[in-house]
């Protein structure tokens, strides 16, 4: 497994990671939430489609997607659900994605406002490591869950800057 | 629910998706694989970084990512899982992504032969759409498992191309 080989790897990165308190001043805890709020553009959802070679026309035909139900094209969901590493690597750097589940609730539009949220569960050491449980979310427009599920990471350490990102 | 939102929705679409056999010859069924093979190439990389913000060192940085065990930058996890919608949805124009889990089980580097894999477990037809549950895995060289998981989604119909990606 990923988080087991890595057990036996070299830890030097870790050393250059001795920042002062100063520097870091937040150590995550258990109910520590961080967040990133992000609109998604048309141009994203191309460069998206472009890089993942995912066409289907929902993201990209305004027919396709009304005519199927929807108000328009939507953003890919594994494109909203990229916040969630994207949040947990910009506060721990090197951190290593072990699993994420994601339960896609309700459609993310072109436009929408996005709110992605990762909440620490649970944290574990192991062989100067960090096995991390997180809540994951996205809201839009503040309130309405359009995203939900779980990650697991392997965080070098527990201290971060709170506004990274 | 994303799901359940869509049971009320307008399905003219489906209409317009009432095929011959002889254009589709494939009717999904349990046990059915479908295959998608890519080369991740460090271009890839870059774009997903730009696209999702992702600015993980690891990557890009190949001493980052030699320090901390690896054999050089890896490819983000949730770009390689983008294989999943994009056979699916490849296979399936229009259809809505409802869950994935993903566990990432092995580094994946670039340049690194990738092979996804979807397999239906089980069809239910639900008000002239079917919800699918896909066994999804992703092998490096034939053979090493590199992600594995399982996706729902809402396919408008069970015929499809055999050859499409």
């Amino acid at each position: 497994m990923l988080f087991r080989s890595l057990h036996s790897s070299k830890l030097q990165y870790l050393s250059l990671r001795c920042f002062s308190s100063a520097t870091f001043p937040h150590v995550l805890k258990p109910g520590d939430v961080l967040k990133k709020s992000r609109v998604f553009t048309e141009e994203d959802v191309l460069e998206y489609s472009k890089v993942s070679h995912d066409s289907n026309p929902l993201h990209t035909d305004s027919a396709a997607a009304r005519n199927v139900g929807f108000e328009g094209p939507l953003v890919h969901g594994m494109l909203v659900a990229s916040l969630f590493p994207h949040i947990i690597s910009a506060h721990f750097p090197a951190a290593v994605y072990v699993s994420q589940t994601l339960n896609f609730k309700l459609p993310v539009y072109i436009g929408d406002q996005i709110v992605g949220e990762v909440q620490a569960n649970s944290l574990r050491e192991d062989k100067n490591r960090y096995l991390a449980k997180f809540k994951t979310r996205c809201f839009k427009n503040g309130e309405i869950l359009v995203i939900e599920g779980e990650a697991l990471a392997l965080l070098p350490t527990l201290d971060y800057r709170a506004a990274e990102v």
